[in-house]
């Protein structure tokens, strides 16, 4: 018998996929990576996926899981050498169960991040993890990545959001480990191992996750500031002021907002004069357990006290839901205003909130000496000192004459964050992208125990070989 | 040269401790575990401790690292072989510097938590971790065993108030992993699997951690409740209507209040007639970011909409902060009333929180099956799951009765603890009493899992041997 034909006894003939039919998960969604797979098998349970594994591992063959396929560092796809089984978890999409005493939810792999906050909520619960791709990408995906997104300020990564994980070891067997507790001190912490871990050590098929109360009310408020380090002032009045009411605080370049307005005219900045040429905005959220006018009060309280300061220049506090649907609209269109010049080089980078300004200046004027007349779209969650600081070609460059430099400047902006003590990857991981500038920048010691890990917990390395760890 | 002679050339001769000398450290403060050691070696830095580690495992010497030593399993404790050196990280006590705009200090593994907590509060800052051994245990001690304590509610565990390590490895390498960093998926989440793992894996020598604002108001509010249930339904309206500013939620069994009462005549239950004589009470606590009286006013919402719905019978809230200290020092006298009537059996367990009344009242009659006239001492932080459900002897037991059946009586509960999905260590940690009972209850390939940790990372078995795994 051969693989396919064993892979088929598995899991069904219906749900191995050659061919034709395997080529969207041989390809990544932004079609960067493309690779060959020797089948995409789909199994329909936590066993048919222990049983997949438990046969590649036997006969050696590489396993990349996969789930929505949104990754953007490569993570999901294989090689080209055609000998990988891709491992899609996306049949593993029930919600287990939810209770509402406990405040948790188990849920497998291979739920859509949106179904599984829309079933949080018809529950009445939040599930606060919020991410651009979540009408696609699944929660397996969400965990093998640690992900991140818009509200890691209030309620973390997706680590501090799983309480619980059922695991399918690099072995083919099933760790149950699905628990509802806030505190359990038996052991080693193998959970937090798994969770970001990019499927080189097993494979998530089920996690047992934390809800929060639904806010009663959220509003939003759009600062314009006169510096990166009034910025960073203003997030200590906001996190003194607003506790852990306090669920975004995003900082965006003033260039950026431009691009936006005049990308698309149909929206504004919410200011006039020189107010709305400032060279920074900040655009606060508060979530709030009372109601919408103690919200607005406490963002006047807040903001009225820092503008008297001198720390903030000017402010909008939205007055409805619209208004700050409207606010967001603005943070929300920087990627797509963009977009329309082209192709830009982007970095996911984190920062020490105390050097963020630091790093700013010294890598836009690095960059600028570099390459002249370049231009800098700058914007992130200040909040986790998280900025995508990301690069766009000069207004009279050519259509591919800043590709041509990327490996230079990605060297450039990581060399710079490297030396303020950040991080190259704040939340997109590392998959194949930013595996081999890994060991530039991580302590060789820590790159020894991250070797030791991945021989131990996957001594055959069969799973998602060249990820991660080369 | 032999052992000693060569630990006194790597950390200096008085810093190598034998004999009487040595025996404060040989023993825990509760002298539950004695042992004998080789040495106490009290190295005065990273690199002392690393050189060190790297002459032990050359020796092939165990090495117990101690803080505190004021663990409650044992930890800290070496064997009786008298081969071990204690490595005692006592002197290793600076704090290396605070970051108010990032939000983070960094602190050596032998600070007293205490002088933690004092140097956050002089910076304006709240270190939330608090205990009661928080005037002489280490943060060493407090990430070896990922501490949790009365705040966890809403600032998490250790591994939550924790970004970055630096730790010496098993081979006597220094990982330098203090990072400030909320955001940094750069593979492996080895920072996770070093907190909590009680000296088995390494040495812990530093950390960074997290900073939160001090809140403006805290407000305290004992409720008098006739149910588990009415509990739990009190304790989802508390974080719907108070959000994150919810930071304590304990529930007490009636009993213990009573006898806090019967041993210390000065304080008083501060309700009256039935009041007075509930089965279960709760105390509430609200940190605030606006003020007293807005703390007392969302307490007053919350809890007056729970007396209107039936779920509480009767509430307190304080007036002042006297009356917050009075409150709480009914609960935190629950451990010395305990005590008076002699020695009772302890479990630091946590369960769903929406099982507890079925573990509590399955446990109770099971025990009163098995040993008639025992006594119940309940009480324990349910907003994390997390109960400390004591074994007292009856009235008419004799002293020593008790502790007779005491395996039997923890066999008796872990078993039911397990039953309902629950912990047989809740935020204790392991160390030598758990150990033989860890592989009863945790799932067999965890159990494999963790041992092939241990093995990749302290191959030598060096590393704290005899502790959480045996």
């Amino acid at each position: 018998m051969d693989h396919l034909d064993a892979l088929r006894a598995t899991v069904g003939a219906p749900h191995v996929l050659t061919g034709a039919d395997a080529l969207s998960y041989e390809v990544d969604w932004r079609e960067r990576y493309h690779g060959r797979a020797l089948a995409v098998v789909r199994p329909g349970s936590t066993d048919e996926v222990a049983a997949v594994v438990r046969y590649c591992a036997q006969a050696r063959i590489p396993v990349i899981p996969q789930g929505g396929n949104t990754g953007l560092c490569g993570g999901a796809t294989p090689d080209d050498a055609g000998s990988a089984v891709i491992l899609s978890l996306q049949r593993l999409n029930r919600v287990r169960g939810i209770d509402t005493d406990n405040d948790t939810m188990d849920v497998e792999a291979g739920c859509i991040l949106q179904a599984v906050q829309q079933a949080a909520f018809d529950a009445g619960r939040l599930f606060p993890l919020s991410l651009a791709a979540e009408g696609s990408c699944t929660i397996g995906g969400n965990l093998a990545t640690n992900a991140g997104g818009t509200q890691v300020l209030r309620y973390g990564n997706m680590r501090e959001l799983t309480l619980g994980l059922e695991v399918v070891t690099a072995q083919g067997d099933i760790w149950h480990g699905l628990r509802g507790l806030r505190k359990d001190n038996t052991g080693y912490n193998l959970r937090d191992l798994y969770i970001g871990s990019e499927g080189t050590l097993g494979v998530i098929t089920a996690a047992t996750l934390k809800l929060h109360p639904l806010p009663v009310a959220r509003c939003t408020a759009l600062l314009a500031l006169d510096s990166i380090e009034s910025a960073i002032v203003m997030l200590g009045r906001a996190r003194a002021g607003l506790g852990a009411s306090l669920t975004g605080f995003e900082l965006m370049a003033g260039d950026c907002l431009q691009d936006v307005v005049r990308c698309f005219p149909q929206q504004r900045l919410p200011f006039e004069g020189v107010s709305a040429t400032l060279p920074w905005y900040a655009l606060l959220e508060l979530s709030d357990s009372e109601s919408e006018l103690h919200a607005r009060e406490r963002f006047e309280v807040v903001i009225g006290d820092a503008i008297e300061a001198g720390c903030v220049l000017d402010a909008v506090i939205a007055e409805s839901m619209a208004q700050s649907h409207a606010l967001w609209h603005l943070r929300e269109s920087i990627p797509l205003a963009e977009k329309e010049s082209g192709k830009s080089i982007k970095h996911d980078v984190s920062i020490p909130v105390s050097r963020m300004a630091e790093f700013v200046l010294g890598a836009n004027a690095a960059l600028q000496a570099a390459f002249p007349g370049i231009r800098n779209v700058i914007f992130g969650h200040l909040g986790d000192g998280n900025l995508h600081y990301n690069v766009a070609r000069g207004a009279d460059w050519a259509e591919g004459q800043l590709l041509a430099h990327q490996d230079d400047v990605y060297a450039l902006v990581h060399q710079r964050v490297h030396a303020v003590g950040g991080s190259i990857s704040a939340e997109h991981g590392v998959g194949q992208l930013k595996r081999d500038a890994l060991p530039q920048f991580k302590d060789p010691i820590e790159m020894a125990l991250m070797h030791r890990v991945k021989s131990a917990l996957d001594p055959l390395g069969i799973m998602n070989p060249g990820k991660v760890l080369a």
